[in-house]
């Protein structure tokens, strides 16, 4: 299994990688080597795919890596076009493509569009390979339990070569773990379940390949989050046993009708496979989100064509964590971080800032807003006369920070990566075009609660902490006004966090959150501000996604509604 | 057909209105009447839909309205649960629920999502009202040749009722008239079709319910953009005598199993029916789109609950055109201009803006950003050391207007209008966190080419036209650096514009749309400027839909992509 990182429409830089891997695979005597879901394009294409010339140049690049494949076979994910199109699986063989298959369920729910481009298979393939069933499937094809793999290992599969493009979230990697295991023990046949490494815009993709064996024994698995060429060698003989007693299907009317074709191995490599077969061992459940974050942080900044990017720091946890993750990922060279003091910015705050630059070792500006705060206060002298400051006096700050920032990137090209954490995009605690200006959101759905987890964690991994111990402890404040508390506006963060979590991310109502053991005032309040601020989180840059349900294509809220707006 | 405005989420206000419309249609001695798809939640609810207590409300809705439903049979769109959700209609009789129709063919592209919620149903139906078979569908249903209708007609029914949240477009109108009137002799049927009135974020409904007969003979037609109630006096002597030669289908085996109820009438009133037919006329090509644009203001502001909008005038035809336009949707007391005045803008732009302001009697404040450019300058001035002028600067202008007017809007709570058009959009032609900074975007939709057009024709309407000549005739500037022009940077608009029509709404390739008559060097400028902007579209707020395809749910690309960047 290549688990590579595809980037969306590069057909020829993708193409290029496939046909690498190719040929490493062959060099180290491997049969089958697998790509992950849609390797050609890249995931998820969106509309790209309403476009005939995308969909005619992807096929033209399947055609070009066909002719590289020789002496190997190569299950390759593109889209195929006849009367509609289909997220389809090539097989190459001997140079030209062998067979196609078409994914027969397509995900339309989460961040998923499928139906709205492809229309469903309806065929399960079994390729022969010397005489070895071997069965394809998509992704969700293997989430359902009468699924193609079930006819397939009917039709004499005996390894079930599952393709993905499966989005992370923390601790999906189990979740795929027991469904493989169970689907290879139900189909007495060898599951390699290959997923797609890297980030596209909100999604990251883990990798993390899993190859089971047909008592759903992990033979092998690839690197989390990073491009790896998974080997396993199976033990056919074990596979064939276990068939004597053969997979029962549940519900036999479900069998459908399997294409089948049978292939001469064309292996011209007769040493014996050199295997490197390992397991990646199970990641640390914090350290995991890290390493998604780093990822999503480098894939958008190097995919986009970026080379350095910018950050407000504040003296606060989150763009400190935002700074830390953008290290990890660009290396610090790459990184500017901007402090942008007031006349209400703490002596703390600038103090915390230049020893978190200096631990970081990143180059750090200073450009105050004070004078720039009080001449747009004076230009809004005559317009404002007769009314007291409030929030329309702190958002202005928070704006011309935003003005600056983004002054830098025009002049410079630098990315501005944005520090707001989902506890705030969700309550909409965020100033819009001030705090929320920029081009990539980091910890955008990081809940703040999880914010201090990852910064502990990053820092137990030094022997001196990169993320100052005064940053780590100290009360969360915006700044913009005189003893401002996040308190002050948002119960406590470990009160807030649950609440959020059980309204946007699993739909709970008020007497159901308000059962959960908070009062009634409290989770009213956060669902309201929640339902107030939709238009915020609509003009917000993408962020990394690290939960089941995100801030973005994972929920599609009306901005004009009136249901729990009171 | 009553086609009422529904507000998403506004449960009881929905429901509210729709008993309203049932005591007027008994008033008027009405057998039977519709409701728009889904009126009791408004269309389209989105992620609203995946919470479990959202579906209970709207339950619990539709049963008090049946409850009011005495003395009328009414067919009310709302979303109907059993062991999964459907997109339903359900026939109101007696107080009670009579029976419930499941849509068929759930629409999955463009703007709609609805197989992300619904469960497509399987059943077309008809109940008979006094032997009087009446057949039920649900907006797209009607839309495929062998669809329910079809069914419904062959299993007696002489009236097909089809009820929508049929979003507007240009001209679509036509389309749909053109469909029932095949539909109707096709199944030798009347056909009513009731179509949503109002918008909803990015959509507009435009209502213009039809009623044809069983030869497509137009015989009622409700208001354009207003809510209605839509009356018709059905011959079935004439359907019936058609029927004698009967409707063929044209696939029998499609034949779906049709399920039937009897009514009889409880008509309380025995009164003749008080007819006010009426066909509502064809609309003007350019004054359907002006009436779009106002209604979309019109109903966010209104359902987001503000009462006044400012907007920023520049002295050029987009923000004179919004501002006409808000004037029409909200009253000249209701809209505030802001003009922001810098060492680059013109004594035209001033002249100009203060005399559309004159004519469109609104209250006009001038803060110059003057002071806080030179200001945010000196602040920047260490950081910029060394570089040339550009875009930075230019950017910084517009930021500096973005901050002023959200301040305006923080203070006063009025909600800020953004000025720029489709061509600009679509280019990325434009400020993020500057001009395009604000909570609706009025005419993001509208290409400029028809910008001129629409101020044409509403300046015809008027005795002395509301926007002054020479704003009409000054050549496109954005004036952020001196004798700046929009033609320094674009194409003339009327060689842009239809390149972006066929690229961005028609998905043409640079070859394709080279043939049309431009150089291959202006289209393939122009396609790069569109894809490396999509980050500053994800970030713009919503605007009116008046083509087949605008900016936002219509186009769903990826902001991280190598296709058609080069």
């Amino acid at each position: 299994m290549a688990q590579i990182n595809s980037t969306v429409g590069d057909l020829s830089g993708n193409s290029r990688k496939i046909v690498e891997y190719i040929d490493r695979a062959k060099d180290w005597g491997v049969d089958v080597v697998s790509f992950p879901e849609l390797a050609v394009t890249g995931y998820p294409p969106e509309d790209l795919l309403l476009k005939p010339s995308f969909i005619r140049d992807n096929g033209e690049s399947l055609k070009k890596i066909a002719r590289a494949a020789r002496g190997i076979t190569a299950v390759v994910g593109f889209v195929d076009k006849s009367e509609d199109i289909y997220n389809a699986a090539a097989v190459l063989h001997n140079g030209s493509i062998a067979a196609v298959y078409h994914k027969i369920h397509l995900p339309n729910y989460g961040v998923f569009d499928e139906e709205r481009y492809f229309r469903k298979g309806t065929e399960p393939f079994v390729f022969f390979l010397d005489g070895i069933g071997i069965g394809i499937t998509i992704c969700e094809d293997l989430w359902h339990p009468d699924g193609p793999a079930t006819d397939e290992s009917f039709a004499g599969a005996e390894v079930i070569v599952n393709i993905n493009a499966s989005p992370y979230h923390m601790g999906k990697w189990r979740e795929r773990l027991e469904l493989i295991q169970i689907r290879a023990r139900e189909n007495a046949a060898a599951i390699a379940y290959n997923n797609m490494v890297g980030g596209q815009d909100e999604l990251v993709f883990d990798g993390f390949g899993m190859v089971v064996d047909e008592k759903g024994n992990l033979l092998a698995r690839g690197r989390l989050f990073e491009e790896d060429l998974v080997v396993a060698d199976l033990d056919l003989e074990s596979i064939f046993g276990a068939r004597l007693h053969g997979p029962r299907r549940k519900n036999e009317e479900s069998l459908r009708t399997v294409q089948t074709l049978r292939l001469a191995s064309s292996r011209m490599n007769t040493k014996k496979p050199l295997l490197r077969k390992k397991i990646s061992p199970d990641p640390h459940p914090v350290g995991e989100v890290l390493s998604a974050l780093i990822v999503g942080v480098k894939d958008y900044v190097r995919k986009n064509g970026f080379e350095k990017v910018v950050i407000g720091l504040s003296g606060g946890i989150d763009s400190a964590l935002t700074a830390v993750i953008s290290v990890d990922a660009l290396g610090s060279k790459n990184v500017i971080g901007v402090f942008m003091p007031s006349q209400y910015t703490s002596e703390r705050s600038k103090r915390d800032t230049l020893s978190l630059a200096k631990n970081l070792k990143i180059r750090t500006l200073e450009l105050p807003i004070k004078s720039a705060f009080s001449t747009l206060l004076n230009t809004l002298e005559g317009a404002f006369a007769g009314t007291s400051p409030g929030i329309a006096e702190e958002n202005l700050q928070a704006r011309i920070r935003g003005n600056i920032i983004m002054s830098l990137s025009n002049k410079f090209g630098w990315l501005v990566l944005t520090t707001g954490n989902k506890s705030e995009m969700s309550t909409g605690y965020a100033t819009l075009y001030g705090d929320m200006a920029g081009g990539f959101a980091v910890i955008k759905d990081v809940p703040k609660t999880l914010v201090y987890k990852l910064a502990r964690y990053r820092n137990s991994l030094e022997k001196k902490p990169l993320i100052p111990e005064s940053i780590m402890r100290r009360e969360p404040t915006a700044e913009l006004k005189p003893g401002q508390l996040d308190e002050d506006t948002l119960p406590p963060y470990k009160v807030l966090d649950p609440i959020l979590k059980a309204y946007v991310e699993e739909d709970k109502d008020i007497e159901e959150i308000t059962k959960m053991g908070f009062s009634q005032k409290t989770v009213m309040k956060v669902i309201s501000m929640v339902e107030l601020s939709e238009y915020k989180r609509r003009q917000a840059p993408p962020g990394v996604k690290i939960t089941p349900r995100a801030i973005g294509k994972d929920r599609r809220m009306p901005i004009t509604t009136r249901y729990n707006k009171e």
